[in-house]
């Protein structure tokens, strides 16, 4: 078994660990959030965790109504921006901690007046060093170059921060049934995908909502372990301009989890059918156009980490179909550091 | 000649006429805007209107040090945000302001205390209507689908918005001297780029800092215009995973005009080499290892306009060897209806 395998199906536990550990201090930090609700939020971080502060940017904004502003590095240590963050909150991701433009832009926006939040995976790192507040993830030592069970406790970590910080008993309460439902995501037969895609070079995965951001790690992982170059796109972006790439058994890929984006994207499903792409439509068992089972994560806000544990399970799948060995990508390392 | 290169080719007489028939109505904007300085901005677009909310962003955070995020319309539209935007500015863009989606989220943003300001092309359009302040951008009418005239004159009109906010009189100097640049860059040679991605079907462009903006509406333009696979990156997050793509022959565009960021591009095209990607480097004459000559377009703030109308020119090239027309891209209109 890769370790990429192994260490995704570690996440359950991982999440399971995390959420008894964390659980007083979000609940602190979701109530001084509360009693001083920042007037924005910015976010700092790259790769997966990126797109894991996609994640969180999606559900801050849509819960609580605040800005969520996603910082490109370069602008403070190259650009050396004028940060004026008075009243802000400032969340920086990293599994490592490591990344020196990571740690020097979270500096510069606390002393630009934001306050500063880290959620950092390695303990005793730089960046955790460098904020007021830090979130451990709790999900043990990675040593597969491509991210999956720091990126889902990520996702898991901000969905109980952002549990306490709106008092959503209804989130919390699923939160605790979050291990079990991603163990049965693990279960899952994606097969049909494994063989729809063992020929493929190009392809585009579509999500929705907070399901974008784990259309945009799903993509990334096809790049980093199967050398496909998969683009991510939301389901009215792809409209814009993207469409034009599809023709008759182009593949795309079609995060559907139940929710209020779920009638859109079957509809885009349907229609991309229509022209004859290669469709494969990720839904619930409520779907039965679906060629991929997802299971209910027992929330709205937690539909993709389970859409995103079953996808791991399938890539590294379909890393061995292709003979490619996931732990080893082309020219990338562990941490990446950047000026 | 096709529409798309004939409004192209249009761009630099259009942005001449708006940078002067803009110039109160900015002077005053960007005198508001010091005396109450929103303590952030969000932006609402989509497609290429969407990359050129990037390019604003970048320079308003660079140079005012703004927090500013972009809002997926679904989180209007479909999400209900409780929206919470007291002292912000919302800043919406398109070229036709039709689109219903944007349309009801600048609605929802004003409603939530925001000052609103739209960017548009079409005159006395649902967009403008819905907003405190309009900027016309005079491009004229845009038949082709893909906007190239609008995209730029866009450009122009935030980077004169940006002068006048920033009271820089080295950026406005420059702007007058812009549509005599951009007329240089139209007359660029690229076949370079034209030969070697005649049987492309899959690429990247790079860019970095406000360069990422016109990156992305490369890439944009390779999909809508070719039917090529190109994906836009930072010369930083490339290194995040993507570049396990790149093997012997795979091509990638790089841009890298005069700038801080230019170093770190060069080297980047540097190792792309090594590891026998086929690099389309372009640069000013400074370079010599460019493949590509790009116009300095006299200042910063202004590069990635130089940039992408010598790219516009080229695709529509590429786009002609290929045996694609430019201007009837598989599946698309002019007008995308969302909601």
């Amino acid at each position: 078994m890769s370790l990429m395998l192994e260490e995704a199906r570690n996440a359950p536990e991982r999440i399971r660990g995390q959420l008894q550990r964390n659980q007083a201090l979000l609940a602190d930090l979701g109530e001084r959030l509360r009693l001083a609700e920042p007037t924005a939020v910015v976010t700092v971080a790259r790769g997966s965790s990126d797109h894991a502060a996609g994640y969180f940017a999606y559900q801050c904004m849509k819960r609580r109504g605040i800005p969520v502003a996603s910082l490109p590095p370069s602008l403070t240590t190259l650009a050396k921006a004028p940060w004026r963050l008075t009243g802000q909150l400032a969340l920086a991701v990293s599994q490592s901690g490591q990344s020196p433009d990571l740690v020097a832009t979270q500096h510069a926006l606390a002393a630009a007046g934001a306050r500063t939040l880290a959620l950092v995976n390695t303990p005793q790192s730089p960046l955790g060093a460098a904020s007021d507040t830090e979130i451990p993830l709790y999900a043990g030592e990675e040593k597969s170059v491509a991210a999956t069970k720091s990126y889902l406790a990520t996702l898991s970590a901000m969905a109980q921060l952002i549990g306490h910080w709106q008092e959503d008993r209804g989130l919390l309460y699923a939160l605790d049934g979050l291990p079990e439902r991603l163990t049965r995501a693990l279960a899952m037969n994606w097969s049909t995908a494994i063989e729809a895609l063992t020929g493929a070079d190009k392809l585009m995965v579509i999500g929705r909502g907070a399901g974008l951001a784990v259309a945009q790690e799903a993509a990334l992982k096809f790049k980093e372990t199967c050398a496909i170059q998969a683009e991510p796109f939301s389901g009215a972006e792809v409209r814009h301009g993207p469409m034009a790439l599809i023709g008759p058994g182009y593949p795309v890929l079609v995060f559907a989890p139940p929710g209020p984006e779920q009638a859109g994207l079957l509809e885009l499903a349907e229609w991309l059918e229509g022209v004859g792409a290669r469709v494969l439509l990720a839904a619930d068992e409520g779907v039965t156009q679906r060629q991929l089972t997802l299971v209910d994560a027992g929330h709205e806000a937690l539909q993709p980490l389970s859409v995103i544990q079953s996808f791991y399970v399938m890539v590294a799948g379909l890393a061995a179909a292709r003979g490619s060995d996931p732990d080893r990508p082309r020219h990338l390392n562990k941490v990446t550091c950047t000026l």
